[in-house]
């Protein structure tokens, strides 16, 4: 039988370095969280980070959503102000605090008001400047964040803060909301210091997220904290382009949400060399980025609201990279594909269908941009990205489509079936036209999602 | 209390002529259906219409997923020859066969010539050219079509044809899969004849739908019938802007099929002159075709699988329109407000937040397609399609979110949501910047919806 090990998987799967689910905290940070009081539940609500040893390099990607949350314009607005770049992608920091339990989003200018002032309360508590100091939040959105508790949480929490693995365990939990399990990943990597000796460098992070947008009580968020050194702007040249091979390829159900936020610090404190752009140390610090980032994205996956499965896509032989992202994206976030993911149903046709479907959204979208059908045709790309002819299906590691031999391919239906009650469920496309490869990372489809979405709760 | 009153509802739902939900076969055509056994369950799964008078003319608009399936490349390539144009968007047509039961989408080249092998036994049967033959086709994907079966079925429907509105019932009956009711929708228009004197033109349409993509049981078809005269280019000239206002905007799961069709044929025989491009009378016809697609298109929706509300998006106040359609489609396609529909929950901030995306997919994709970031920025718009300071939201009559007050409206949850209990629920947005209209329809998101597409069923 023809099996998945026939269709490669792509380099970004197997040339990262090797992850660990645990915290470790780099040289150069203090981390910490409790309840402040933010949750009824009294679950912890509050985590800080903060800097040792002065200002860390600190690059960022936010949600792209037109009701971008407060804490996402002040973090902004902070980074263009510390690095002079109006993008506000990059720039220097010295503190990182998480409110869980409300997104102040959709709060006008009250809410804006209500950041500016925790910011403040932030900078007091640990002593840093007020534009220092990055902000993340989640929750419900269109409610106020209370002050007053926040204020008295900082006081406790600040003096507590440790460089210690706990501090940062303690961080993560503060983050998450309806998370099941708290999401940490950590790596390293050798680098050279200013001898060109090599050094060991930690990347750890921490992550939450259950819905990609979940206004009640999720939104995505991540610090990624290393001991590696570089300038802000390398910083950010190694996190987007790893960010859009994995968090961007993570879908829950289908929406961005108003306050998704990374961010990865750099403390500089572990003695390697600064990092420079396109030299084979930026190499192998944005490998380490990008392999916790993969992570913790199929960890974020792998919980989705009511999820039982982590649907992995991986498509390789596309006509670029963003071709195959962008199938691999098709098919993670089709509802009928999920739902066939929880039923076990080695459904080929639902894949064939979506994957068929990626080139579609991109016409569309040009045209209604102005585009001529023909312009938007060409800038979509010719041929297309899928040729049916040459497209080869494999669901958990059984061939069930193969376009040169006309299309179905006999399988065996229940080793199938059993082969999907696995954890994770790889779909594996081979697109037969070029080199380009990617893969995207979704969840089943569950009456748990359901209900849980439709509960009257606000 | 202000209400939804004080939200302008678009043009396109109040400018439309009305429509009756009834079949009204007119001058020119025969219909008919039956069981002709491609189905397993024995209920109805063959449909024929039939000109009486000649060739009518046809406008046609298809998927476009890269898995088009055989009888849509079929049909393209029968009116490209039959007009000349290598679009295949419009020609003459004598004859329109659907089958039901399976999909004959992804089986390569043998399915292609169990098409043709139809479209051969079809003009057999009728005596009409086999270019003049048109096709339909729903159901599995990647299974073949039995054509013993749909011989015998043809000899057997052929004779039997009828000049009825119970004929194109059966018809419309016949194209129905796991739908839940039959779709038909009818409407008259006056336009002139040669000597300019009123004549009555009907326009009847009848489809089908349960999910845009479902290979297992559904796809979206359908077939609109009039007796108006025009030339098969400017029939296409109506049909497109018209699907683009409503089919267009017709979302159940998010996906688009290998097979959806709609098909509109204009006979000639009720008397009227032939509509001319840019004119009253083609104003006047194009508005009625567009009353039938978006009561269709409303059907649809309504019967999505597992859906137990339709739910309508109307945004107003769009710099233009295609900004307000994308606007609309992004509310009634997100899972979240799907699901918060389901449970009657007024979460105007999951609302707020996939508004707020509609605008994200575009940048992405035109970055995708090679255009700089400020390119994409540039094409996508600029301000913004939705400025959060300027947006007002309503839900089902209850204004909850104004941006000019700084967002949250206090309104009367309970009220909202027992109006969120009809069986219709409307989204209202208005986005405060420009004039621009539009709507879109969509359902509620089930356990049932996942129940039943999580089902082993293959």
């Amino acid at each position: 039988m023809t099996t998945l090990s026939n269709l490669p998987i792509p380099a970004s799967s197997t040339d990262l370095p090797p992850v660990e689910r645990r915290p470790a905290i780099p040289a150069g940070f203090l981390a910490g969280g409790l309840a402040a009081g933010i949750k009824a539940s009294g679950r912890p609500d509050l985590a800080v980070v903060l800097t040792t040893a002065g200002p860390a390099a600190a690059a960022a990607v936010f949600t792209p959503n037109a009701f971008a949350a407060a804490p996402v314009k002040l973090s902004k607005a902070h980074l263009a102000a510390t690095s002079g770049d109006p993008r506000g992608g990059f720039g220097w920091a010295e503190a990182v605090i998480s409110t869980s339990g409300s997104a102040n989003a959709a709060t006008g200018a009250a809410g804006d008001a209500d950041q500016l002032a925790i910011g403040r309360m932030l900078a007091g508590a640990t002593g840093v400047e007020l534009e220092r100091t990055l902000h993340l939040s989640t929750g419900i959105i269109g409610t106020r964040l209370p002050l007053d508790v926040v204020e008295a949480g900082l006081a406790r929490l600040v003096p507590t803060l440790e460089a210690t693995d706990a501090g940062l365990a303690a961080a993560a939990e503060a983050l998450c909301t309806t998370d099941s399990v708290v999401k940490v990943a950590t790596t390293t990597v050798e680098l050279p210091d200013g001898d060109g000796r090599p050094v060991t460098v930690t990347v750890s992070g921490i992550a939450k997220g259950v819905g990609m947008i979940h206004p009640q009580m999720a939104t995505m968020l991540s610090v990624v904290v290393t001991d590696a050194a570089a300038d802000p702007a390398t910083l950010w040249g190694l996190l987007r382009p790893a960010a859009a091979r994995t968090w961007d390829q993570l879908s829950v159900d289908g929406d961005t949400s108003t306050n998704d936020t990374v961010f990865l610090l750099a403390s500089g404190a572990s003695g390697a060399a600064p990092v420079g752009a396109g030299t084979a140390a930026a190499d192998a610090l944005g490998g380490a980025v990008e392999a916790i980032a993969r992570d913790l994205a199929r960890q974020q996956a792998a919980d989705g609201e009511g999820a039982s499965t982590l649907i992995t896509a991986v498509v390789t032989g596309a006509r670029d990279d963003a071709d195959a992202r962008a199938v691999a994206r098709a098919v993670i976030s089709s509802s009928l594909i999920k739902a066939a993911a929880h039923g076990r149903d080695p459904n080929w046709g639902r894949i064939a269908g979506a994957a068929g479907n990626a080139r579609v959204a991109t016409v569309a979208v040009l045209e209604a941009a102005g585009l001529t059908a023909t312009e938007a045709a060409a800038r979509a790309g010719t041929p297309a990205v899928l040729d049916p002819a040459k497209l080869r299906i494999a669901i958990a590691g059984h061939l069930v489509f193969d376009g040169a031999q006309d299309g179905p391919v006999a399988f065996d239906r229940a080793a199938a079936r059993e082969a999907m009650s696995a954890a994770e469920v790889v779909f594996a496309l081979d697109l037969g036209l070029g080199t380009g490869s990617g893969e995207a990372f979704g969840c089943d489809l569950t009456e748990a999602y359901v209900i849980e979405n439709s509960e009257y709760t606000t």
